[in-house]
Protein backbone atom coordinates (compact mmCIF):
# COMPACT_ATOMS: atom_id res chain seq x y z
CA UNK A 1 0.00 0.00 0.00
CA UNK A 2 0.86 3.11 -0.77
CA UNK A 3 2.07 5.68 1.47
CA UNK A 4 2.33 9.56 1.12
CA UNK A 5 5.44 10.37 2.64
CA UNK A 6 8.78 11.95 1.73
CA UNK A 7 12.70 11.56 2.94
CA UNK A 8 14.44 14.90 4.06
CA UNK A 9 18.09 14.14 5.62
CA UNK A 10 17.19 10.97 6.00
CA UNK A 11 14.03 11.54 8.11
CA UNK A 12 10.97 10.02 6.64
CA UNK A 13 7.96 12.71 7.65
CA UNK A 14 4.49 13.33 6.64
CA UNK A 15 2.56 16.66 7.53
CA UNK A 16 -0.66 17.46 8.28
CA UNK A 17 -1.15 21.31 7.47
CA UNK A 18 -3.85 23.43 8.62
CA UNK A 19 -4.21 26.60 6.74
CA UNK A 20 -6.48 29.68 8.31
CA UNK A 21 -8.08 32.17 6.03
CA UNK A 22 -9.14 35.50 6.94
CA UNK A 23 -11.71 37.05 5.88
CA UNK A 24 -14.51 34.82 5.70
CA UNK A 25 -15.19 33.54 2.01
CA UNK A 26 -13.18 30.15 1.92
CA UNK A 27 -14.03 28.99 -1.44
CA UNK A 28 -12.91 32.05 -2.82
CA UNK A 29 -10.02 32.54 -0.74
CA UNK A 30 -9.01 29.16 -0.79
CA UNK A 31 -9.04 28.66 -4.42
CA UNK A 32 -5.89 29.33 -5.78
CA UNK A 33 -6.61 27.75 -9.11
CA UNK A 34 -9.78 29.93 -9.57
CA UNK A 35 -9.69 31.15 -12.99
CA UNK A 36 -9.60 34.64 -13.37
CA UNK A 37 -12.15 37.12 -13.09
CA UNK A 38 -12.08 38.00 -16.95
CA UNK A 39 -15.43 37.06 -17.54
CA UNK A 40 -17.96 36.56 -14.94
CA UNK A 41 -20.75 34.59 -16.79
CA UNK A 42 -17.45 31.75 -17.94
CA UNK A 43 -15.60 31.82 -14.41
CA UNK A 44 -15.67 28.62 -12.40
CA UNK A 45 -14.28 27.59 -9.11
CA UNK A 46 -12.15 24.74 -9.04
CA UNK A 47 -12.06 23.04 -5.84
CA UNK A 48 -9.83 20.59 -4.72
CA UNK A 49 -10.53 17.56 -4.56
CA UNK A 50 -12.17 15.68 -1.59
CA UNK A 51 -12.73 19.37 -0.80
CA UNK A 52 -15.98 19.09 2.14
CA UNK A 53 -17.48 21.04 4.39
CA UNK A 54 -16.61 19.63 8.07
CA UNK A 55 -18.65 22.13 10.17
CA UNK A 56 -18.87 25.48 10.57
CA UNK A 57 -15.70 27.20 9.34
CA UNK A 58 -14.39 23.85 9.06
CA UNK A 59 -13.28 22.65 5.83
CA UNK A 60 -11.20 19.65 4.40
CA UNK A 61 -9.36 18.67 1.10
CA UNK A 62 -5.94 17.34 -0.55
CA UNK A 63 -3.19 19.33 -1.48
CA UNK A 64 -0.10 18.59 -2.83
CA UNK A 65 3.52 17.44 -0.75
CA UNK A 66 5.60 19.22 -0.42
CA UNK A 67 3.22 22.41 -0.06
CA UNK A 68 3.25 23.96 -3.60
CA UNK A 69 5.39 27.29 -3.42
CA UNK A 70 2.06 28.68 -6.05
CA UNK A 71 -0.18 27.99 -2.83
CA UNK A 72 2.70 29.44 -0.38
CA UNK A 73 2.32 32.88 -2.03
CA UNK A 74 -1.35 32.81 -2.67
CA UNK A 75 -0.90 32.25 1.57
CA UNK A 76 1.10 35.15 1.78
CA UNK A 77 -0.70 37.18 -0.19
CA UNK A 78 -3.80 37.27 1.54
CA UNK A 79 -3.05 36.64 4.90
CA UNK A 80 -3.71 33.25 5.60
CA UNK A 81 -1.72 31.59 8.38
CA UNK A 82 -0.12 28.22 8.03
CA UNK A 83 0.07 25.81 10.62
CA UNK A 84 1.53 22.72 9.84
CA UNK A 85 2.02 19.21 11.89
CA UNK A 86 4.79 16.72 11.24
CA UNK A 87 4.23 13.55 11.50
CA UNK A 88 6.39 10.48 10.91
CA UNK A 89 5.64 8.32 8.19
CA UNK A 90 5.27 4.46 8.55
CA UNK A 91 3.78 1.95 6.68
CA UNK A 92 1.12 -0.13 7.37
CA UNK A 93 0.40 -2.28 9.78
CA UNK A 94 3.12 -0.44 11.14
CA UNK A 95 1.65 2.98 11.21
CA UNK A 96 1.83 5.30 14.61
CA UNK A 97 0.40 8.15 14.36
CA UNK A 98 1.10 10.54 17.46
CA UNK A 99 -1.69 11.10 19.40
CA UNK A 100 -0.45 14.42 21.13
CA UNK A 101 0.61 15.88 17.17
CA UNK A 102 -3.39 15.19 16.37
CA UNK A 103 -4.31 16.84 19.90
CA UNK A 104 -2.42 19.84 18.83
CA UNK A 105 -3.93 19.90 15.69
CA UNK A 106 -7.69 19.97 17.13
CA UNK A 107 -6.78 22.76 19.26
CA UNK A 108 -5.64 24.89 16.47
CA UNK A 109 -9.06 23.52 14.52
CA UNK A 110 -11.57 23.80 17.27
CA UNK A 111 -10.51 27.49 18.06
CA UNK A 112 -12.86 29.95 16.18
CA UNK A 113 -10.28 32.46 16.07
CA UNK A 114 -8.91 30.57 13.60
CA UNK A 115 -11.66 30.06 11.50
CA UNK A 116 -12.78 29.72 8.81
CA UNK A 117 -10.10 26.93 8.00
CA UNK A 118 -9.01 24.16 5.79
CA UNK A 119 -7.83 21.20 7.06
CA UNK A 120 -5.35 19.16 4.43
CA UNK A 121 -2.53 16.42 3.82
CA UNK A 122 -1.57 15.09 0.47
CA UNK A 123 -4.12 12.71 -0.07
CA UNK A 124 -7.35 13.79 1.81
CA UNK A 125 -7.75 10.58 2.92
CA UNK A 126 -5.74 9.38 5.83
CA UNK A 127 -3.70 12.07 8.38
CA UNK A 128 -6.76 14.36 7.52
CA UNK A 129 -9.33 11.72 7.91
CA UNK A 130 -8.14 10.96 11.49
CA UNK A 131 -8.26 14.83 12.59
CA UNK A 132 -11.58 15.00 11.28
CA UNK A 133 -12.48 11.50 12.54
CA UNK A 134 -11.45 12.96 16.12
CA UNK A 135 -13.28 15.96 15.67
CA UNK A 136 -16.32 13.57 15.28
CA UNK A 137 -15.01 12.12 18.38
CA UNK A 138 -15.31 15.17 20.09
CA UNK A 139 -18.51 16.29 18.50
CA UNK A 140 -19.48 12.52 20.32
CA UNK A 141 -20.26 11.16 17.10
CA UNK A 142 -20.96 7.29 17.21
CA UNK A 143 -17.94 5.44 15.75
CA UNK A 144 -19.83 3.22 13.00
CA UNK A 145 -20.89 7.38 11.42
CA UNK A 146 -17.03 8.29 12.28
CA UNK A 147 -15.96 5.22 9.63
CA UNK A 148 -18.57 5.89 7.26
CA UNK A 149 -17.47 9.62 7.22
CA UNK A 150 -13.68 8.66 7.49
CA UNK A 151 -14.28 5.57 4.33
CA UNK A 152 -16.26 8.36 1.75
CA UNK A 153 -12.96 9.94 1.49
CA UNK A 154 -10.28 7.23 1.60
CA UNK A 155 -12.46 5.03 -0.67
CA UNK A 156 -10.11 1.85 -1.70
CA UNK A 157 -7.42 3.33 0.35
CA UNK A 158 -9.20 2.95 3.86
CA UNK A 159 -7.36 1.69 6.45
CA UNK A 160 -7.78 -0.23 9.59
CA UNK A 161 -5.26 1.26 11.13
CA UNK A 162 -6.35 4.74 11.15
CA UNK A 163 -9.59 3.14 12.14
CA UNK A 164 -8.36 1.65 14.90
CA UNK A 165 -6.20 5.15 15.86
CA UNK A 166 -9.90 7.08 16.07
CA UNK A 167 -11.28 4.14 18.02
CA UNK A 168 -8.98 3.83 21.01
CA UNK A 169 -8.41 8.04 20.99
CA UNK A 170 -8.97 9.67 23.90
CA UNK A 171 -10.89 13.03 23.58
CA UNK A 172 -11.68 13.93 27.28
CA UNK A 173 -8.40 16.35 27.50
CA UNK A 174 -9.91 18.11 24.89
CA UNK A 175 -13.32 18.37 26.14
CA UNK A 176 -12.85 21.53 28.38
CA UNK A 177 -12.61 23.56 24.65
CA UNK A 178 -15.03 25.74 23.33
CA UNK A 179 -16.87 24.74 20.19
CA UNK A 180 -18.84 27.54 19.28
CA UNK A 181 -19.24 27.41 16.01
CA UNK A 182 -19.47 23.90 15.83
CA UNK A 183 -22.53 21.58 16.23
CA UNK A 184 -22.40 20.13 19.89
CA UNK A 185 -24.87 19.04 21.86
CA UNK B 1 -28.56 -1.95 -11.29
CA UNK B 2 -30.79 -1.40 -8.18
CA UNK B 3 -33.17 2.10 -8.69
CA UNK B 4 -35.07 2.92 -5.63
CA UNK B 5 -38.51 3.08 -6.68
CA UNK B 6 -41.51 2.33 -5.50
CA UNK B 7 -44.65 1.21 -7.34
CA UNK B 8 -48.13 2.51 -5.51
CA UNK B 9 -51.19 2.07 -7.35
CA UNK B 10 -49.58 1.18 -10.55
CA UNK B 11 -47.64 4.07 -10.63
CA UNK B 12 -43.68 3.94 -9.84
CA UNK B 13 -42.50 7.26 -8.33
CA UNK B 14 -39.31 8.56 -6.18
CA UNK B 15 -39.02 10.58 -3.80
CA UNK B 16 -36.72 13.75 -2.84
CA UNK B 17 -37.28 15.00 0.28
CA UNK B 18 -36.20 18.02 1.94
CA UNK B 19 -36.64 18.98 5.72
CA UNK B 20 -36.15 21.97 6.96
CA UNK B 21 -35.49 22.38 10.65
CA UNK B 22 -36.18 25.10 13.25
CA UNK B 23 -34.39 26.22 15.91
CA UNK B 24 -30.42 26.14 14.56
CA UNK B 25 -28.98 23.18 16.27
CA UNK B 26 -28.99 20.40 12.91
CA UNK B 27 -27.43 17.43 14.54
CA UNK B 28 -28.95 17.20 17.36
CA UNK B 29 -32.31 18.27 15.80
CA UNK B 30 -32.16 15.45 13.03
CA UNK B 31 -31.21 12.77 14.49
CA UNK B 32 -34.36 10.93 15.85
CA UNK B 33 -31.78 8.06 16.33
CA UNK B 34 -30.00 9.93 19.37
CA UNK B 35 -29.74 8.04 22.52
CA UNK B 36 -32.08 9.62 25.22
CA UNK B 37 -30.13 12.03 27.19
CA UNK B 38 -29.58 9.68 30.77
CA UNK B 39 -26.04 9.69 31.37
CA UNK B 40 -24.38 12.82 29.41
CA UNK B 41 -21.09 10.38 29.04
CA UNK B 42 -22.92 7.95 27.69
CA UNK B 43 -24.75 9.68 24.75
CA UNK B 44 -23.54 9.25 21.19
CA UNK B 45 -25.06 11.11 18.04
CA UNK B 46 -26.08 8.54 15.38
CA UNK B 47 -25.71 10.38 12.05
CA UNK B 48 -27.25 8.95 9.37
CA UNK B 49 -25.06 7.21 6.47
CA UNK B 50 -24.15 9.34 4.08
CA UNK B 51 -24.80 12.58 6.33
CA UNK B 52 -22.92 15.67 5.42
CA UNK B 53 -22.58 19.02 5.59
CA UNK B 54 -22.95 20.69 1.78
CA UNK B 55 -23.01 24.31 2.88
CA UNK B 56 -23.90 27.12 5.78
CA UNK B 57 -27.48 25.68 6.98
CA UNK B 58 -27.31 22.91 4.16
CA UNK B 59 -27.01 19.30 5.43
CA UNK B 60 -27.27 16.22 3.02
CA UNK B 61 -28.12 12.62 3.93
CA UNK B 62 -29.97 9.06 3.65
CA UNK B 63 -33.24 8.46 4.88
CA UNK B 64 -35.43 4.95 4.31
CA UNK B 65 -38.47 5.37 1.86
CA UNK B 66 -41.29 5.02 2.34
CA UNK B 67 -40.37 7.88 5.31
CA UNK B 68 -40.94 6.30 8.36
CA UNK B 69 -43.17 6.72 10.90
CA UNK B 70 -40.18 7.35 13.66
CA UNK B 71 -39.43 10.34 11.35
CA UNK B 72 -42.77 11.41 10.70
CA UNK B 73 -43.65 12.17 14.34
CA UNK B 74 -40.15 13.88 15.13
CA UNK B 75 -40.54 16.17 12.65
CA UNK B 76 -44.72 16.48 13.75
CA UNK B 77 -43.37 17.21 17.38
CA UNK B 78 -40.00 19.46 16.33
CA UNK B 79 -41.65 21.59 13.95
CA UNK B 80 -39.94 20.69 10.77
CA UNK B 81 -41.38 21.75 7.50
CA UNK B 82 -41.20 18.63 5.50
CA UNK B 83 -41.45 19.16 1.37
CA UNK B 84 -41.55 15.97 -0.99
CA UNK B 85 -40.33 16.43 -4.38
CA UNK B 86 -41.50 13.16 -7.00
CA UNK B 87 -39.33 12.05 -9.19
CA UNK B 88 -40.48 9.30 -11.82
CA UNK B 89 -38.49 6.13 -11.32
CA UNK B 90 -36.63 5.31 -14.37
CA UNK B 91 -33.95 2.50 -14.71
CA UNK B 92 -30.67 2.84 -16.63
CA UNK B 93 -30.00 3.75 -18.95
CA UNK B 94 -33.88 5.60 -19.41
CA UNK B 95 -33.40 7.69 -16.09
CA UNK B 96 -35.41 11.04 -16.67
CA UNK B 97 -34.38 13.35 -14.01
CA UNK B 98 -37.71 15.86 -14.10
CA UNK B 99 -35.80 19.16 -14.44
CA UNK B 100 -38.41 21.05 -13.33
CA UNK B 101 -38.35 19.11 -10.30
CA UNK B 102 -35.06 19.59 -9.44
CA UNK B 103 -34.91 23.36 -9.77
CA UNK B 104 -38.66 23.24 -7.10
CA UNK B 105 -36.53 21.81 -5.42
CA UNK B 106 -33.64 23.32 -5.53
CA UNK B 107 -35.57 27.03 -4.87
CA UNK B 108 -36.59 25.71 -1.51
CA UNK B 109 -32.86 24.61 -0.34
CA UNK B 110 -31.56 28.01 -1.64
CA UNK B 111 -34.35 29.87 0.21
CA UNK B 112 -32.83 30.97 3.61
CA UNK B 113 -35.70 30.92 5.28
CA UNK B 114 -35.91 27.54 5.26
CA UNK B 115 -32.60 26.77 6.37
CA UNK B 116 -31.22 24.64 8.61
CA UNK B 117 -32.51 22.20 5.99
CA UNK B 118 -31.42 18.44 5.58
CA UNK B 119 -31.69 17.42 2.07
CA UNK B 120 -32.33 13.17 1.69
CA UNK B 121 -33.56 10.26 -0.63
CA UNK B 122 -33.14 6.53 0.36
CA UNK B 123 -29.70 6.06 -0.55
CA UNK B 124 -28.57 9.74 -0.27
CA UNK B 125 -26.36 8.93 -3.60
CA UNK B 126 -28.60 9.85 -6.82
CA UNK B 127 -31.39 11.86 -6.34
CA UNK B 128 -30.15 13.89 -3.87
CA UNK B 129 -26.45 13.85 -5.29
CA UNK B 130 -27.91 15.51 -8.55
CA UNK B 131 -29.92 18.15 -6.45
CA UNK B 132 -26.16 18.63 -4.52
CA UNK B 133 -24.65 18.70 -7.91
CA UNK B 134 -27.18 21.37 -9.68
CA UNK B 135 -26.72 23.51 -6.24
CA UNK B 136 -22.19 23.14 -6.84
CA UNK B 137 -23.30 24.67 -10.54
CA UNK B 138 -25.61 27.23 -9.67
CA UNK B 139 -21.89 28.10 -7.21
CA UNK B 140 -20.03 27.84 -10.20
CA UNK B 141 -17.82 24.80 -9.44
CA UNK B 142 -16.30 23.51 -12.42
CA UNK B 143 -18.01 19.96 -13.63
CA UNK B 144 -14.81 17.72 -12.14
CA UNK B 145 -15.26 18.75 -8.55
CA UNK B 146 -18.88 18.45 -9.26
CA UNK B 147 -18.09 14.65 -10.25
CA UNK B 148 -15.71 14.21 -7.26
CA UNK B 149 -18.52 14.99 -4.92
CA UNK B 150 -20.97 13.14 -6.34
CA UNK B 151 -19.03 9.92 -6.83
CA UNK B 152 -17.55 10.28 -3.29
CA UNK B 153 -21.31 9.83 -1.82
CA UNK B 154 -22.50 7.23 -4.63
CA UNK B 155 -18.93 5.21 -4.77
CA UNK B 156 -19.96 2.10 -6.81
CA UNK B 157 -23.59 3.20 -7.52
CA UNK B 158 -22.15 6.15 -9.17
CA UNK B 159 -24.24 6.98 -12.41
CA UNK B 160 -23.38 8.35 -16.04
CA UNK B 161 -26.71 9.14 -16.27
CA UNK B 162 -27.23 11.65 -13.29
CA UNK B 163 -23.31 13.40 -14.38
CA UNK B 164 -25.06 14.01 -17.58
CA UNK B 165 -28.23 15.18 -16.25
CA UNK B 166 -25.97 17.54 -13.80
CA UNK B 167 -23.58 18.67 -16.72
CA UNK B 168 -26.68 19.66 -18.77
CA UNK B 169 -28.69 21.13 -16.31
CA UNK B 170 -29.12 25.02 -16.73
CA UNK B 171 -29.02 27.31 -14.21
CA UNK B 172 -29.75 30.56 -15.91
CA UNK B 173 -33.50 30.57 -14.42
CA UNK B 174 -31.99 30.27 -10.68
CA UNK B 175 -29.52 32.74 -10.61
CA UNK B 176 -31.34 35.37 -9.50
CA UNK B 177 -32.02 33.77 -6.34
CA UNK B 178 -30.26 34.86 -3.23
CA UNK B 179 -28.01 32.78 -1.89
CA UNK B 180 -26.53 35.06 1.15
CA UNK B 181 -26.14 31.83 3.40
CA UNK B 182 -24.12 29.85 0.91
CA UNK B 183 -20.70 29.91 -0.32
CA UNK B 184 -20.85 32.76 -3.35
CA UNK B 185 -18.62 34.40 -5.76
Amino acid sequence: MKVEEEVHGGNIYRTIEVAVVDPPSPITKLSPTAVPDNNSDDDFFIPPLNFSMVDNGIFRCLCPEPYPEANAQFVKSNGIQLFQFGIEGCKEPFVNIPEDTIREALQVVLDVKNHPLLIHCKRGKHRTGCVVGCLRKLQKWCLSSVFDEYQRFAAAKARVSDQRFMELFDVSSLKHLPMSSCSKR
